[in-house]
């Protein structure tokens, strides 16, 4: 099969990388064979951040892009809108259309959906990842708005996990940090020019310290990103990271396992129409007495 | 098919119930058909309460349970433990052991995983849910840690949801609770004599009330759990949101699809061992190219 779009993908042309998204999110004609003949690898790599809100991760991230810029690079960011049930679009649409990164040929940015249509995340993120991987971006960031459901899942598809956090009462560190833990590869401690972030990244510290996986020391990155503090600390931590996971395969298997079972869901269930089913059960409840696990052995047989 | 342990249960025996749950947890011969042959309906109360880390959950749960068994209210619990990718299981354990209600009679109090050993919603929730309700129980209490992930989840086996939160800064009340209002039917501000509690009720009953839905009018209501303040109006705004949906069958009917979709999804990706998958993975890395699109469809066709 031919496809016209792969070499100039591959030739990272913004405009045939565009294209390529469509296909797959309207999973048009041919867009299979296309991620099926992608070419493994390539150097992106790709950085997952999130955080609670107010945390500053939009002007992190915006501050970031530009130092990156300066120094040549090329970059993309996924957006993620974790529209169902919420919903960030307009919120998002907003500050991508006034991002003074939006006319950069050297920027791609994407807002995203974080669940499909059946729920779970949704598998366009993976599948557009890998096409922005296909063509040949420096960094891919990732970022979340961070109301929590997602992040993890979404952490699951980054090489290296930023968690951006505020220097904040010390009592709540334990339980609060305790999710983000298991997930950051790195922790931003943003704001850190208030009165008690010192203190704050000392706890943080201590405790990611009792936290080191695979030979990797938790760095906690103190950033003020408003007056672009901090950063060049932050791209150093990044490179550190990817270069310690350069050549742990084990690490790549669990990523790429995480992501097929994720696309195996998502093909399995798609034959399931949660509308129709909501009419069925409610015409059963109309009618008599209704027993959800009788049901759904009427559907799917044991 | 005969199940001698069926009219115990419903006789609302807390021994039968414990064996009941022991044997949907371990799946163990003939759960299924116990499953399939609950009485349908029941009066239970399914509350989810859910909320951030700090916002006195714990203390408020404990001091409403006091007060329905002052009115001689039958109530469960289970405490729902986010155990992967976190663990709190022991903090909860702790909790619990510690309570004062643990050897009431009137109380049945459970410590269950979130997710599933395949990812999602665990089932068991669904299931232990079912047979609490089967046990005629006045109040079902399903209670989140609330790092987020699993709120949401929740939220959609619960008849009524509580969202608890705390006085806070208001300029992140807007992202902060855009989240949470999708959720909530009732919001509890606990800590309510704090400074500022009044500026920020006011706030979340403005916001609140934009988001009415069904009829349904989210209230607001203020405690203090540590100080028993509030508790009654809470009591009321359960026993009003549970009659306001009582004949509301399309809500029922959109409950009952999302739990068989989860119990579906469970029962169709059962099959898939991530361990295995890994290896596999593991190998064709490093033997090779590996391609995820191409590695998917020797899983599963298309």
């Amino acid at each position: 099969m031919h496809f016209p779009l792969l070499p100039l993908l591959m030739n990272g042309d913004s405009k045939a990388l565009a294209r390529c998204i469509s296909l797959v999110e309207n999973e048009a004609a041919g867009y299979e064979q296309l991620l099926e003949n992608l070419p493994a690898g390539g150097h992106t790599r790709v950085i997952g951040i999130t955080g609670p809100p107010g945390a500053g991760k939009s002007t992190l991230v915006n501050e970031l892009i530009q130092l990156l810029l300066e120094q040549g690079k090329r970059i993309a960011i996924i957006a993620i809108d974790p529209s169902s049930p919420f919903n960030y679009g307009a919120l998002l649409g907003d500050r991508i259309r006034m991002s003074q990164h939006f006319n950069n040929h050297n920027v791609f940015i994407r807002s995203m959906a974080s669940r499909g249509a059946l729920g779970g995340l949704s598998p366009k993120i993976i599948e557009v990842s890998d096409l922005i991987k296909a063509a040949g971006f420096d960094y891919l960031f990732i970022e979340t708005v961070g109301v929590g459901q997602s992040e993890v899942e979404v952490a699951g598809v980054a090489d290296t996990t930023i968690v951006v956090v505020v220097p904040e009462a010390g009592d709540e560190i334990q339980t609060m940090k305790a999710g983000l833990m298991e997930i950051a590869n790195i922790f931003v401690v943003n704001k850190a020019d208030h009165s008690n972030a010192d203190e704050f990244v000392k706890n943080l510290r201590l405790l990611a310290h009792t936290r080191q996986k695979d030979n990797w020391e938790i760095p906690v990155i103190k950033t003020v990103a408003t007056k672009q503090e901090g950063l060049p600390a932050l791209i150093d931590a990044i490179a550190l990271h990817q270069h310690q996971i350069m050549d742990n395969t084990e690490r790549h298997a669990h990523l790429l396992t995480e992501k097929t079972y994720q696309l195996i869901q998502h093909r399995r269930m798609k034959d399931i129409d949660r509308r129709a089913l909501q009419q069925q059960i409610q015409q059963q409840l109309t009618s008599g007495e209704f027993n959800l696990y009788r049901f759904v052995n009427t559907l799917v047989p044991k």
